[in-house]
């Protein structure tokens, strides 16, 4: 019993905290839940808009994988939903079918939910989340300073009142908008600068003011983080008042069905999975990386801990729900969580109020939203973003490491000229490359022995004694196929240069890891190395790594004499004639 | 003057063995030249074909290409021409455009030639020959393992007399090889049996006869390696005399024009290399590879030695020499310099000698193949090509390590489904994600004083003292992208175990290098910590990662009190109440 439910819990952690959940929690999780509803309802509305879905579609992504992943996840104050980050990749997985019906966009946002649930809650059952460690830091900076920026962009012609086609790359869109601006609508144009401005200034000016009249703290926790919800109301209200759809042909919402779809699964258009396989591993890793950096944040500093697997399996099974009630991909947001935290959430609570009050809002106000003018969703959304584009990051990458500053540059406009998707999968590559050139020289020491003792350091650096005929060589890596023809290529030209060398000592002390290619090499360089007449030694070789190489047989090949406990061991045995090493 | 001719001579190796060449090495090389000319005139027309082209293309790139990478290379006994697995990328290559006119097959061809040279050229100039690390041993065993095999199969039309339609994977064209078996033409199988009888039994019976009866050394070099030749001159002859293509429609040859072309550079289809960018990839990098790796063994065997890049701008130049003479792709190539090698040559100038008997064949002996049956060069290829084909290696490779047998059979399967191309693609990316999977998880070790000393040993492995309230981490490899969010999470699990947890000492002797993104997790590490009420503290960082981090500003972010010269010292002054370590 008490087995099964220690594996209960660690399927549900949920489990974990209900225990011993107690009223002041409740109260404490109700007001964060609160706070975050009132951000998170504009900004559902207004990122589905950015992933070319009808609003609804961001509510229902905010109700089901809210619930599922407090339930699930490890997290206790990670706040799930849509985020701008993965709409812009759904817009972009979208864009490929070229102009869709609602009800297929719907369909393929869903079934792109789907596949992401699939995949994550895939990685997470194999334990396969180490797959985002592909993306360095540079690699995400650039790539969300420069999503934000084609975010903040594709947002303009809302805020013009203008439509622009949808180009392949993104600075085809850039350059598409800029023609269109002299067809700009003025009304629109007055009412996103206006909200831009109120989304600006409030939290900056009401906060303060609140401090100075002692408001009390759930208001001073609420009313600032309301802006979203503020200029919502305020555009609705101004737009219906002056009756600007007719009058000056301001672009609205529209019509909302005030009801949660009934559960269903999208339809498997295998050939439409097909073209959105890259789009859906992107989602899947960007999405994770993301939560999962935030998650982390958040647990460390109330020393709680974050299992990355089940994360993963949180973020599947909150795909999957989304994808079930007709929404689209989610993943733990950073500001959203970052307010969630900040209000003082404990548990998973917090999360289930907020999704209750989104149920809510869809069922019973959506009427009223009908006026809420395209323009105030597009401020929304580029105030949410443009904090993301980070220069700062691309300068100091540059002068921390000119490798790690190309590599943000590289991601950043790529991302303009190739897209969002190819933009970051040139990131990696590119990353990759440069990490593979860098761990293709493996840190190698020729060592001599420091006056009579046993210890033995870089002939470089110390003044130290080497043995003539013998080259006693200190490897600093684990040897795997990426480095160890470096390895190779290296004691070959010494031995090429120095006629006289007779032995090669590998001292293998930082060796943890051999591979196949690594054995390979080893034997290789046996065999070569004597036929040219030069005998080939191992010394330190870790427990098991030795257990490795004796299963292989290379103990044997090489002969068990010619591996030593110890350097001193070693040089005690081969080295003739010491003679003083020249330090250079 | 001195530095421009060292600097012309490290352009053209081949400055520096001429200035010393004697007429001994003239009639060595002469004789090797001469072994090698008779292997490979009938393995170029041979490969060419396979290739999909016709043979003489194959003579084409057998005379310029010896000669510039006699003058260029490194290696004074690579023998580089046309080979097996290059031959069977080009025809998978031309595969994508469907039936080819002849002419438009030569000029694509030539295109992939100068693109390779281009290319290889290219990675020689800017160093960057550390690419083809990326090529595992497994999956290069794996890959040339299938490659063989689809080659052998692809050649059983020609041993059939059949002609078989090109499906897009070897798995398509083999069944429809297969299920083409009852057409097939008795003559040709019987000459084709024939041929691959004598092309194995030759070399095993004339050796032993040739030694019994005490023939002259270049004769027993010579013979027993001219078994190729043979059956190209019985083949021919049979066919001739027996009247077998008319009276029995067995498919011979033809006419080969019997000129060299005149140097033209092929036209450059920008659409036509953007298909063929994958190709022209991999044949740059296989290519390089499969000569580098022949390249270095036969060199360190004689103490000479090879320089990565200029081996990749000698091929490169080679490539291009073959573009311009209407050739195809060429690189130095496994058993023909070893046949070089083991007939005694000892500079380029064997090259040259086999270029110039290419040539002379190509002049005046080519009249005389026009009977020569196809079926012949079908069973030289399947006799080059098995030897290739490494059980052995599937087998040792699992048994060393699961991982890396399975990217050898992931990558020996994937040739057949997807592709050659595709194939090696696949298991590169296989291999990469299995050592990020490895790298990922840092080596750590927690440790603690060895007795009153000044050592710090693992806590699992030896009986030592800590700190009641300190931590103190070895980390055993650089920190890069790759491995540090692990790190990072591992700290954290121990911190949120150990409430009574107040520092945390990394001690950094095993770090070679930090990418900018362990740097960002140390500073964000170091912030939650912090909030945590942990303080963060480094020992024994080595220099040029203390002077990154220095001008980083982490340094002063941290506090320079918080880096410690030794982990002796950093135990004095962090380190409490000692108490004796659970040994686990």
């Amino acid at each position: 019993m008490g087995g099964m439910r220690t594996r209960l819990a660690s399927f549900v952690p949920a489990l974990d905290w209900l225990r011993t959940y107690r009223r002041s929690d409740l109260a404490a999780d109700t007001l964060a839940g609160a706070i975050v509803a009132v951000l998170l309802v504009p900004q559902a509305m207004a990122y589905a808009m950015l992933a070319g879905l009808p609003p609804e579609v961001g509510l229902y992504a905010s109700i089901a994988p809210l619930v599922l992943y407090a339930l699930l996840g490890t997290s206790r104050t990670l706040s799930v939903g849509p985020v701008a980050v993965v709409s812009l990749l759904v817009a972009s997985g979208l864009a490929q079918f070229g102009a869709l019906e609602p009800s297929e966009a719907l369909g393929l946002a869903a079934l792109l939910a789907l596949a992401v649930g699939v995949v994550q809650l895939g990685m997470g059952l194999l334990r396969a989340g180490f797959l985002v460690n592909f993306l360095s830091h540079p690699v995400v900076s650039g790539f969300t300073s420069a999503a934000a920026l084609v975010i903040a962009f594709s947002q303009v012609e809302h805020l013009l009142g203008i439509s622009v086609p949808r180009g392949h790359a993104p600075w085809e869109s850039i350059t598409g908008t800029l023609a269109r601006v002299p067809d700009a609508n003025p009304t629109a144009l007055a009412v996103g600068a206006l909200a831009l401005v109120l989304l600006v200034l409030h939290p900056r000016l009401s906060a303060p003011w609140l401090e100075r009249r002692g408001a009390p703290d759930w208001l001073q926790a609420l009313v600032p983080r309301a802006a979203p919800l503020f200029v919502v109301v305020l555009g609705t209200l101004a737009a219906f008042t002056l009756g600007l759809p007719e009058r000056a042909g301001l672009a609205i919402v529209g019509a909302i069905p005030s009801v949660l779809p009934r559960p269903s699964l999208p339809t498997l258009d295998m050939s439409a999975l097909k073209q959105l396989a890259t789009t859906v591993m992107a989602i899947s890793l960007v999405g994770f990386l993301e939560s999962y950096a935030v998650a982390q944040t958040l647990a460390t500093r109330r020393r709680e801990s974050i299992d990355g697997s089940q994360e993963l399996v949180a973020l599947g099974v909150a795909n999957l729900g989304s994808a079930l009630f007709g929404g689209y991909p989610v993943t733990g947001g950073f500001s959203r969580s970052m307010v969630n935290f900040g209000a003082g959430a404990r548990t998973g609570v917090a999360s289930i109020v907020t999704a209750a009050l989104v149920l809510l809002t869809l069922i019973a106000l959506t009427p009223l939203l009908f006026y809420l003018p395209r323009a105030v969703l597009a401020a929304i959304i580029i105030v949410a973003v443009l904090p993301l584009v980070d220069l700062a990051a691309a300068r100091r990458a540059w002068s921390y490491s000119r490798a790690d500053g190309a590599a943000l540059i590289v991601t950043f406009v790529a991302v303009f000229v190739l897209g969002v998707e190819l933009g970051i999968i040139l990131g990696v590559v590119f990353s990759l490359v440069v990490y593979l050139s860098r761990s293709s020289r493996p840190h190698l020491a020729v060592v001599g022995r420091v006056g009579d003792s046993e210890h033995f350091r870089n002939v470089e650096r110390h003044a130290v004694q080497t043995s003539d005929g013998l080259l006693a060589i200190r490897i600093d890596e684990s040897l795997y196929f990426g480095n160890v023809r470096n390895l190779e290529q290296r004691i070959h030209e010494r031995v090429a240069a120095d006629p006289k060398l007779r032995q090669v000592l590998l001292i293998a002390s930082g060796i943890n890891f051999v591979d196949v290619t690594g054995l390979e090499c080893l034997e290789l360089c046996a065999t070569t190395l004597a036929r040219a007449g030069v005998d080939l030694h191992l010394a330190e070789v870790k427990g098991p790594v030795m257990d490795r190489l004796e299963r292989s047989g290379f103990v044997d090949q090489l002969g068990r004499d010619h591996f030593h406990l110890s350097t001193h061991e070693a040089f005690g045995k081969l080295g003739a004639q010491p003679e003083q090493a020249v330090v250079e």
